[in-house]
């Protein structure tokens, strides 16, 4: 029973035979290959929206070159205080921005929510003694495995649109927000006023690849060049994108995504009054009483604390290959 | 009456006579000069404890390099939320430390508590996610006009040193604390737990010389390096030492400390109910009924408004060269 | 006959079997995982010497991340003028140093001499207003084909430990100078006065993966923090290091070396004079008279323009994989 | 006799009574004052073009924050191998752009030749995995005591404008290089395409203040937040920028110039056969034989060593106010 996190998860066989499909015979190096010239196409279609789309490896490479490129070395990010940007990437979108700062806002069961934004930036002189608003990340599936509806994005955008900022989107579960909605990518992004997203593909069944997506693809004029210099262009860059193309191409993607929501939302439902956020995605998060998470635990049952520790709290999450076993044997724990 | 800042004053005849006295004949450069060899010894005797001090022109320049020196680039540094390192220096700190990210806290009057540091601490798991405590910030007298009594500073740095952190503080208005708490300056530094001061010298009367003091000397190393990258090393750093010292020597200084305290002490009397934090340094904060600002200005007031809009309060700096009519004029109109 | 680099090669069956067999049921996310944690002691038994090893993806993240370990942002990396760290990472050494500097220095055939950076360091003058040197940085196999014999690297060596200079080795083609030279790996790192090696894989069949091998473990201690922030700590790790173990293990990663080693000094054979350094590793580099280039691409050759237009010269690189035709073609348009 | 840098003159009368005379009453501080407010206008009128005008304190900050305006983090910045901004400033410039790359080129007595750096320029290829040629900074008089003529800087700014690059000056010494000249302020800057001019009045009398001037007014977009952000906004920027006003109004600050200027021309004429450069500004550079500078010194003459050790060079720089006195024993003992 590891519920630990969805990096814990294999690769799918779609994506290894994508690979090994694409280990036959030289390629051009450093993303010049067939594979990577296709990502914009192939992300094009499935957001229905001309786009530049560039691979990286890791999640937090996307989300960080991507605030990169909205915000200036003296900007302001705004996210939420759960988000990954500002408490699980060691400083990584300040290396990439050059310093800009992170400003966590208090949300809503991990979803940053417009009227904070608004009043926030309503209540704070700007000068040139402060740092300068520049953009906004927001986390879609939320740090609490809560999703934003598009008009909750839509509102978020707008306001953000009023006083200049980027709208970027931190997509590390993208799919299993998709799927969740039963909307599609491009409600969920451009026509919602996203600028960039960090798509992502490693916690769904890639090996390690990510996407950053531009809609509006002239923000994406220097993003060649911190790419390199982020040391994330790859020689053999066509494993990465091989990797993104077989998570767009068939349904296996969202059809993974799919399933691990099941499996979160019969924990979520087997939490009962512990449930410390509605369960809209891949994770449950839930407050337990003394002793309990002790007895999980004794039970082989691993996962995260959440939280702080008087809070009690623990986060579990289920994996594209989760077998269905750990999650009855984990509901009949909790029940 | 003009309350803005004490950033508006004048500069005091000692400065300007210590200037004059240090423009005879050629000096060596870059701080190899009579005046800069003697800021060690002359910090050291202030303060009562061995200390590099080294001149900088600005309170910002002071924090920045300051907080660089205690605080990698993937660290973190705690202060108030009214800090002017947060607030007011559009990302100095950021520059400096090469991305480090400032926390700010919640504070009671402009004063960052003991306990509100302890209790993020021990909310906040560490890990090579997170970005890494390393310093604390406070500021002496705070933005909000109060001031931390020795044994605040102590629980602070006690706390701080229980998790690793260096103590810095902010003393662009040190003069005013230090005459308002009848203390002396090993009190409210080095013996309280501080490793690292922006001694303030330009809001009390230089021109433009700041020192940064390091009490842990050992803080100091790269320093030289650090300020002359930054392009704060002077050519003609005698006119920036010679500042210092002369704020050193004889009353002068502290008196016009204690003389702005004064009359701040006045405006905070005659603002009744209106009062937002008790005055205890050289600014009061005021909340103003629906009108009562405008008929300030009206008037020939001249502030800042403090904080957000729907608060509708206000700051009053007094200088060191207030003219007393200015406070009997403001105190008359409050009353 | 596609000559380009050896970063259009393929990835062995050796690496994409141990990325299989790596991909059965859960694993620890970040470097947690069973293969990770064997990466010092099989990098320590190959390299006969204690060290700590860190997987990363990219040559680029392993060179920019070990520097950044060695060199502060006010110091300077010396390197050779055909250094892959000083012309084609863009700027990433800066990224992860702060904004240290490259000093590149006239080399012989691609090799820094110690003399070269001997004579640089007794002509200039150190003080608080120049960079400080802080390292040095040599390309084993070296961008021109050829390599450093123990000796060499000693030489170097000495010559930084008299400066307080780190040593770094850029290892890309560390394997076809390890076979080359017919020593053994500890001859050509720690034992010559290395300190921090980036140990190349992609280049001679990985997907993606090299490491940052410390000799000296002490420098090692805010590594993991550096890399997390790059963003190059991989949430699946140990798909990464499962490939690095996969190239110490056996004998194929060798014996790749050793054959694009032979088969570059074939194209070394056929070249006559037109060779422009010694073949000492898997690439040849000529000098063409008036129109050879283009006849060779006529029919079908594929390469690289090498140095200023005015030289027409070229770049052969033999990858793991190429096929012996390919040699046997351009040996024959050679003759 | 003190040769050792016009860094180590008092600063003049006139500067000193134009701190004085700003010294009356309050003045809004960070530069909305009335004398920072007439920077543009003042420097506008002396160049002859519409130009934006910021004080800052020292040359290095005037320098590194012009480069940041002109060069991204993956930029590059060529300068010549004996310039300030590469020898002298310790990083400034790195930290300034954010990491950019100085280049620095072969000279001819300090001056950049055109030719050289249009060779360099067609010699080496730009691709995604180099550094971005972004900038030239030259600098005016040079640091070899030599000056650009107006011919000079167009060629190279033609160079520069052909390969996308800006055009910064150095003019630490702008005025020495103008009167040695006769020619106009416009006729060395925007008239030969210089888009910003660090514009130097330390060296020349002033305590403390420089200009960044940009011609190119829309670079100047981001500089105030640069500016503040490197903590180089003064809060009490009067005194900075009444001395700039001072500089430019009246005849002494050129006055002050062509007499330095003059008394380093009699130091060249004597130094006979040793002189290194043409003396075109205010310092002299001789090559001495065995023993003479030791004679010299052993007279009480301070001055610095010039290059290599090897080469038994010497520096000679004559400060505005530099006694007539020293420069005849200096040229007698040269005899």
């Amino acid at each position: 029973m590891n519920f630990y996190s969805d990096n814990t998860a294999t690769a799918t066989p779609q994506v290894l035979a994508a690979i090994a499909a694409a280990n036959r015979g030289p390629a051009a190096s450093y993303g010049d290959d067939a594979w990577s010239a296709r990502l914009d196409e192939a992300f094009g279609q499935w957001f229905g929206h001309p786009v530049r789309a560039f691979a990286v490896a890791t999640g937090t490479a996307a989300n960080a070159l991507a605030l990169g490129t909205l915000t200036p070395p003296w900007g302001q990010v705004f996210c939420s205080e759960q988000s990954h940007v500002a408490n699980d990437e060691c400083g990584a979108v300040e290396l990439q921005t050059g310093g800009a700062r992170l400003t966590p806002l208090p949300c809503s069961a991990g979803l940053l929510q417009a009227d904070v934004l608004s009043d926030w930036l309503a209540d704070h002189h700007v000068s040139v003694h402060s740092v300068q608003p520049a953009s906004v990340s927001i986390t879609q599936a939320s740090e609490c495995g809560t999703v934003y509806r598009p008009a909750d994005i839509a509102s978020i955008a707008r306001v953000g649109r009023q006083h200049g900022l980027k709208v970027h989107m931190d997509g590390a579960r993208f799919a299993n927000a998709l799927v969740s909605l039963g909307t599609t990518p491009a409600e969920l992004t451009w026509k919602a006023g996203v600028d960039v997203l960090s798509f992502g593909a490693t916690k769904n069944g890639a090996l390690g690849a990510e996407a950053v997506v531009f809609f509006d693809t002239a923000l994406a004029a220097d993003f060649e060049l911190r790419r390199k210099r982020a040391a994330h262009l790859f020689s053999k860059m066509r494993y990465l994108s091989a990797q993104l193309l077989a998570c767009l191409e068939g349904d296996a993607f969202l059809q993974n995504a799919a399933r691990a929501n099941a499996l979160a939302a019969r924990i979520g439902a087997a939490a009962g009054t512990r449930l410390l956020y509605p369960v809209q995605a891949n994770s449950a998060f839930l407050r337990f009483a003394p002793g309990e998470k002790e007895a999980l635990r004794a039970r082989g049952c691993g996962f995260h604390d959440w939280g702080p520790p008087r809070e009690n709290a623990a986060r579990f999450v289920v994996s594209w290959d989760q077998p269905e076993s750990d999650v009855d044997a984990l509901c009949e724990a909790l029940a």
